[in-house]
C-alpha cells in the first residue's frame, strides 16, 4: 500500500479535496490546494517553497493549485506557485518550477523538468527527460519526446530570456534543441535531433543542424501502417484525445456547435 | 549506515532472501522476490505497482523478481512484473518500467529510464540518462552511454510502437538518436551525437545525422594505447567481463566446450 | 516548514557547523563535514559511501565537505571525499560522484550528474541534465547548459579515460557532446548540439557536428539586446558574478592590486 498516512507532512494552511490520496513520505506546503480525486503519490513535494523562503525571514509560499482527478507520480516536485488544470499526470521525478501554467490533460514525464514561467495548454504530452525552459509558451496538443529542451537564452550568459513557442497539435521528436524564440507553427513535426531557430508556419516539416522546412508535413511521405499519411495525426490517434470514439471531425463541428451557444 | 530498519515498507506477500539487506525508507510492494545477497540501497520503490492500482478495486500486483547478489542503489523504482538476472547493479534514481527482463551481470547508470517491455541480454552496461524506449531488444555485451534514446513511434504520436534492436558485442556512444526499428549489428559502433535509422550489418561503424556507415568498425583506425586497432573490444578490454583473466578467445572455447558437454 | 527535525539521520562522527539546517528524511553519513550557514534540504543524501561500502568488512568513509553557506536542495546526492567550497548551490536530485572538487560560489542544476574525480573551478553554473564525465577538469566561470556531456572514453570500452578540459569563461550550449580529450580554450562559446573533439585556442566560437572553429567569438555578430557584441560576455552579464556593481574590468584591476599585496 502506497497510502499508509506515515511520514507525511501537510501544512495546516493546505486545502485538501474530497477523496484526496496522498502517498507516504510526501510533502504539501503552505498555501497548497489539492483538488477531489486527486492522487498524490509517495515522495513527492507539493508547493515547494521558493528561494526566498531560506533567505528572507518574511516568506508566504504563493498558492499552487492541482486540478481535480490528477496523478502525481512518486518523488516529483512541484513549486509554489504553479497551477495545474483537472486529469494532470506525472511520471517520477518531474520537477515543475514556480508560477508554470498548464492546462488540462496533459501528462510529463519521468524525469522531465519545466523551469518555470511556462504556460502550457490542454491535452499535451511530454515523455521522459524533457526540459523547457522559463517563459516558454506551449499550445494544444503539442507532444514532446525525449531530451528534447526548449532554450531560452539568446546570447549565454545573459539576462535576456526569449522563450520558444509551440503552436497547436506540433509534435517536437527525441533529442531536438529549439533555440532561443524559434516559433513552430501549428501542425508541424521537428525531425529527432534537429538543432532549430527561427519561426515556421504551420504544417511545416522541419529537419537537420541547423533545421529548415523540408516542406508541407502533410505532404510528407509519412505513412502509418493503415498505408495513408499519418498527418495531420489527429485523424489517425484518439488515445486519450477529447475526439476519441467520435473521431477529429466531429468532434470539431461540436465545438463550434458550443461555441456558437456560447455567443 | 544505510541499513537501520527505519520507514521501510515490505508487503505481506513480498520474499526475501537470506542476506538481503534493505535500506531506510525503501518500499517493496507485493508480489516482490528479492533473491539472496542482495543489497536494496535507501529510498528505493520495488515492484512499483501498474497504472491499475490507481483506478481498479481489484489489483493484484505482477511478480517481480531481482536476481541474487545484486546491488540497487538509492531512490530506484523498479515496476511490478519486471525480472532481473543475479548481479544486476543500477545508479542512483534508475527507473524501470514494467515486463522487462535483464540479463545476468548488467548495469544500468543514474538517472536511466527503461521505458518498459524490454529484453536486455547479459552483462549490458548502461551509463547515465539513458533511455530505452518500450519494447526495444538489447543483446549481450551491449554498452550505452549518456543521453542515447532508443525510440520506437515511427509516426509520432501513434500506436505502432516498433522497437529498436541492438545486436551482441555494440556500443552506442553518447547522444545517439536511435530511431524507430532500427536494427544494429553486432560488434558495431554508433558515433557520438548520430541519428540512426535502418538496419545495419555486423561490425559497422556508424556516423552522421542521418547517419552512414562508414565501413567495417575492424578496419577503422580506432587505436588504443597499446597502438593497436580496439575493435573488436573484448580482446582490450575486460574489466567485470566472463574472459577476464583469461582473455576472449579462451573464454569462447570453454563456452563451446561447455555447450558441448551439454549436447 | 522543512526543517521539523523528521526522520534524519545523522552519523556521529560528522560535523555539522553553526547555523546548519538540514531538512527531513535527509542523510549525513560518516566523515562529512557541513560548514557553517549551510543548508541542506530534506532527502539528501551527502557523504554516499562508495562501493566497497557493500562489500568490505573494513570500510572507512573518505571525508567529505560542504563549504559555508551552500544550499543543497532536495534528493541530492554527494558522495563521500567530495570537496565543495563556499555558497555552492544545487538544484534538485544532483548526483556529485566521489573525490570531486568545486570551487567557490557554484551553482550546478537539477538532475546533473558529476562523475567523480573531477575538478570544477569558482563561480561555475551547470544547468540541468549537465552530464560531467570522470577526470574533466572545469576552469573558472564557465557555464553548461541542460544535456551536454563531457565524455572520457576515446575507445569504449576501455579503460584508457582522458577528461575533457574546459578554460576560464567558455559557455557550453545544449546538447553539446565533448569527446575525450578535447579542450576549449577560454573566452569562448560552442554552438548547441555540436559534437566537438580536439583542441582549441582562446577565443573561439565552435559549432557543427563534427565541429569546427567558425572564428574568433569576440569577431561574431552575436549582438545583446543592447546592440552591443556580447563577447567577451563578462562586460554583458553581472549577476551574481564577483564583478557585480563595479564592472569587469575595475574588479581586475582590484585583483591585480589584491595579488600586488599578497607578493
Amino acid at each position: 500500500m502506497k497510502f499508509n498516512n506515515r511520514n507525511i507532512y501537510i501544512a495546516d494552511s493546505a486545502n485538501i479535496g474530497k477523496n484526496v490520496k496522498i502517498g507516504d513520505n510526501t510533502f504539501i506546503y503552505e498555501n497548497v490546494t489539492i483538488d477531489d480525486g486527486t492522487i498524490i503519490a509517495n515522495n513527492c513535494i507539493i508547493g515547494e517553497p521558493l528561494n526566498d523562503y531560506y533567505f528572507k525571514n518574511e516568506y508566504s509560499n504563493p498558492k499552487t493549485y492541482i486540478g481535480k482527478n490528477s496523478l502525481i507520480r512518486s518523488h516529483t516536485i512541484i513549486y509554489a506557485g504553479t497551477k495545474t488544470k483537472s486529469n494532470f499526470q506525472t511520471g517520477h521525478r518531474v520537477t515543475i518550477r514556480e508560477f508554470t501554467e498548464i492546462g488540462q490533460n496533459c501528462s510529463i514525464g519521468t524525469n522531465s523538468d519545466i523551469q518555470g514561467f511556462c504556460v502550457i495548454g490542454d491535452y499535451c504530452r511530454f515523455h521522459s527527460y524533457v526540459n523547457v525552459g522559463q517563459k516558454s509558451k506551449i499550445g494544444n496538443f503539442v507532444f514532446i519526446y525525449p531530451f528534447v529542451v526548449l532554450t531560452n537564452d539568446p546570447t549565454p550568459p545573459s539576462d535576456t530570456l526569449i522563450g520558444v513557442e509551440i503552436k497547436d497539435f506540433t509534435q517536437i521528436a527525441a533529442g531536438a534543441v529549439l533555440l532561443p524564440g524559434c516559433v513552430i507553427g501549428s501542425n508541424s513535426l521537428i525531425a529527432a535531433n534537429s538543432t532549430v531557430g527561427g519561426i515556421y508556419e504551420d504544417d511545416s516539416f522541419i529537419s537537420g543542424s541547423p533545421a529548415k522546412r523540408i516542406g508541407k508535413l502533410s505532404k510528407m511521405p509519412f505513412f502509418n501502417k493503415s498505408g495513408k499519411r499519418h498527418y495531420p495525426w489527429p485523424y489517425h490517434f484518439e488515445r486519450g484525445m477529447p475526439w476519441a470514439g467520435i473521431g477529429f471531425d466531429n468532434w470539431r463541428e461540436q465545438l463550434k456547435t458550443l461555441n456558437n451557444i456560447d455567443d
